[in-house]
């Protein structure tokens, strides 16, 4: 098959692989029919993670069921499909836990920007689509492999209640999903930390209240004057670097939690302010799977449209000029259609 | 009036300072009738904290009102009352959401361990005590200025449940209240970790199910048999050095919580492990005040019983021995009578 493979920082390319195959029983083989670009994808792709050259990359995406292995009962070959990029049996102790993150079975999307991709676990991981959805939902539907439900955890984490006052920092797509996140969930104020116009204008869309371009003590400060000296009820931090998580503890009330999804690099936690100020720390890579269902009902329901995300649509061997775009952040985030 | 005073590591006194005077018209003085030695007075004790030689400390007492400010209207000379370490006014935001311990008006008990002792925001921190109470429940009462209330905060920050599965790492005074909140809170099975027979024996009493006398990967081994490859649902961590909160990450379950009122010397926290296995990280200075009247409650109507967290009672001009004892580990909680 066709598949996006990463050879050294900088260097993507669309190349043929070894087709995936049926390893376990309880595989699946999924024909993927949209695929996209993440944030974290660029840690590789700049060289920040260790590479294998000729690694295959991307772990969101949706498609058509292709094959099943013989212990898969729940889905059959034709099936439409979502693929959460982190696959779980969906019932030992920790996905009962609702923690389908830390799955006894975990497994991961290998090779979601591609023509095909190996589900682990099927019958735990995937949901189907209604095969008559609306093809304008498509983009929607795409996020709930990872974004969506990413933004959705960093508001679960930060206990963004009905009525509450969240920040959230970062305005890359799972920052701009957390947005939706918390006004979905209630909150009252929502502060979006964004410089970029056509980002802040997806964030108001999406439920911002206020938009907060500063950085550091600046933008402290006016988080300060929005909420009367008090603080934040709920952080929301979606970047994973050491500044962004120092303003997410700046920007936190006493008492209360910092949501965090963004992969940590380089981030050292300012354990003493935690404890003095009682600001707490909860998170970290989404439990896809747990969220995916209701989710799914409210975009079907047009009550959430996390659509917007994407500025960028490529045929699939343009992925290398998909990836610029996102490294130069000409966009937000690229869809990609095989 | 006399009060201990540190002088340099390990130099207690007892000495003859300044009484202290109403220096705002919400203060009160105290005349203390019962104090005590905190776990957290060991380390300026022992040098790991700054010193100014000849510094009043000390910050866990009850008493009698001696003399309040113009502006308290709720408490009156004569009061018998708990003096919480953390001083607030109980009316501003932050305390209203129950973070007193962020309080606007924040103040700190600064000569527990003396005959008198200056109360800020008297109508707020202050709370009455039945004078007709049994002699008998002195010692509990008194952990209610500081070390019962840790003790519950640990087990609200780390989301202790009924039915749930705790570990208590640490077994001072702190470690041994945690035991006892999260006993008192449902908890089903509570593994406390204590190599110390007569601390294992007062963690038995307040409801610990188990006891892990090893440290490092041989205590992780042994949770983990116990909660049969899971782990804990709640760690309580009541130390507060860099190898306990290892621990408490090592042991706790995906998606959980650590609970951590030991105050960090030394901690480096393990933000990948955090985020790689979605364990999170609450707690610091308890907001005293907030679970007060709650423990107040559970203590007289005979529900709970900490006292047995004293081992060893001591005139107050006695204090220098109170410490040597502690720091020796010859006693767990040492009570001082003025």
């Amino acid at each position: 098959m066709r598949a996006t493979t990463l050879h050294a920082a900088q260097d993507i390319r669309f190349t043929e692989v070894d087709d995936p195959r049926i390893e376990k029983p309880t595989d699946a083989i999924v024909k993927v029919t949209a695929a996209c670009i993440c944030g974290s994808d660029l840690w590789p792709y700049r060289g920040e993670n260790p590479i294998t050259p000729g690694q295959t990359i991307g772990h969101e995406c949706l498609g058509v069921i292709e094959e099943v292995g013989s212990e898969v009962s729940g889905f059959r070959a034709g099936d439409l499909v979502v693929v959460p990029f982190d696959h779980c049996d969906n019932t030992c102790a920790h996905c009962r836990a609702g923690m389908q993150a830390g799955c006894m079975n975990l497994g991961f999307t290998q090779s979601g920007q591609a023509e095909y991709t190996r589900v682990n676990q099927a019958d735990g991981s995937l949901v189907a689509l209604p095969v008559d959805h609306d093809p304008a939902l498509l983009p929607a539907l795409l996020t709930l492999s990872d974004v969506m439900p990413t933004g959705w955890h960093a508001a679960v984490s930060a206990g963004v209640r009905p009525g509450s006052t969240a920040v959230v920092i970062g305005d890359g797509a799972v920052g701009l999903c957390g947005v939706l996140a918390a006004a979905t969930i209630g909150a009252e104020r929502i502060i979006a930390m964004s410089r970029h116009e056509p980002r802040q204008e997806i964030a108001r869309r999406f439920g911002a209240t206020h938009i907060v371009a500063e950085r550091g003590a600046e933008a402290l400060a006016a988080v300060m004057e929005i909420t009367d000296g008090i603080g934040a009820d709920a952080v929301l931090e979606c970047v994973g670097t050491d500044q962004s998580m120092k303003t997410a503890f700046d920007v936190a009330r006493p008492g209360s939690m910092v949501g965090f999804v963004g992969v940590p690099h380089g981030v050292e936690l300012p354990v003493r302010t935690m404890f003095g100020r009682n600001v707490g720390l909860a998170g970290g890579m989404a439990p896809v799977r747990r969220y995916l269902p209701e989710l799914l009902e409210l975009v079907l329901a047009g009550r959430i449209d996390p659509g917007p995300v994407f500025d960028l649509t490529l045929p699939l061997e343009e992925v290398a000029e998909g990836y610029r775009a996102m490294d130069e952040r000409r966009a937000i985030k690229v869809l990609l259609q095989p």
